[in-house]
């Protein structure tokens, strides 16, 4: 097959991640988010947010991940962060997925999606760090303009938040300092 | 206000860009796509087909500007693009949009994005061209998809279609030779 027809149909397969829905709410609404919006808007905070990073980081390659992070559950679906009974660790069932629907792609790029995608789950580089940050920074201002949100709804402690949301800290502290002010504000009103 | 707290403001107020919603379906189906849905698909159509591009283009410009081209209609709103009564020219009305939205962020931010944004409007330059070509292309491939989607259920002529989405071609030959072909057969078919 041409390039330009294996590249259409990976075009084709992910239209999928717009019925994959998450925990989460919009912002002050009862409307869960699909992983798409999610992702785009975990890219757009990423181009707004980049310069509070708490070191300099490849804008593109944090744009790619955020783009491509949750494709994925494609196959294995949304797994909710404050879910104790699933596992949250890179999963082998995580993998093959990402071989599977980035595989459709030809070879170059799909080696360069899964590795960016392992990248993002191993979050040991700056560029994973912040992408990180933004995904986990998402939830705390919809949980926040939602009076708790998934926290209130899931009975979650401030402790398991806080534990939880520190990868915001490690991209950014001062995205963490805000976020820390209001996680605390909202906890003493609950 | 601080800069952050200005950046955090802007990424609250376009969430409500998961609301609008196009006309186009997702593939294969009766659900429609919203803005937010839709810019994430063009920025990861970006991702993978910019080898495809007449030139060569910055893949990160291009991305900003498929990430924010839809944004000014949190408050203008969605404009289909076989209505015939509305004008599809850079509205007043979608300046003032740009100027509201991208107006919440610090200063030269807001008028890097009012610049892309009208940047991407024109698209006189390569990025603001592949940008378009996506935009365009994207509906295309659901439309084939759901069997004519929008353009038999408002019974658009195979001319009109052709004309609409011409500037595929200007941004790559190659995607838009793959498109008429496509468009081809199905009109053939129906």
């Amino acid at each position: 097959m041409s390039r330009l027809l294996q590249q259409i149909q990976f075009i084709k397969e992910i239209d999928k991640l717009k019925y994959i829905q998450r925990k989460t709410r919009l912002f002050n609404s009862d409307r869960h988010e699909n992983d798409a919006e999610h992702s785009w808007h975990l890219a757009m905070m990423t181009l707004v947010l980049a310069e509070h990073s708490n070191v300099a980081i490849d804008v593109l390659k944090v744009l790619k991940m955020v783009l491509i992070h949750d494709i994925v559950e494609i196959d294995s679906g949304d797994i909710f962060i404050f879910d104790t009974s699933k596992n949250h660790e890179n999963t082998q069932e995580e993998l093959q997925a990402a071989k599977r629907i980035f595989g459709i792609l030809p070879d170059e790029l799909a080696n360069e999606l899964i590795t960016l995608w392992i990248e993002f789950e191993k979050g040991a580089t700056n560029e994973a760090k912040f992408a990180k940050a933004m995904d986990r920074f998402e939830p705390i201002l919809q949980n926040i303009s939602n009076n708790g949100g998934t926290w209130k709804e899931y009975k979650v402690s401030k402790e398991k938040v806080l534990e939880k949301t520190a990868p915001v800290a490690v991209g950014s502290k001062a995205i963490w300092e805000y976020s820390l002010h209001e996680i605390g504000g909202l906890f003493n009103k609950l």
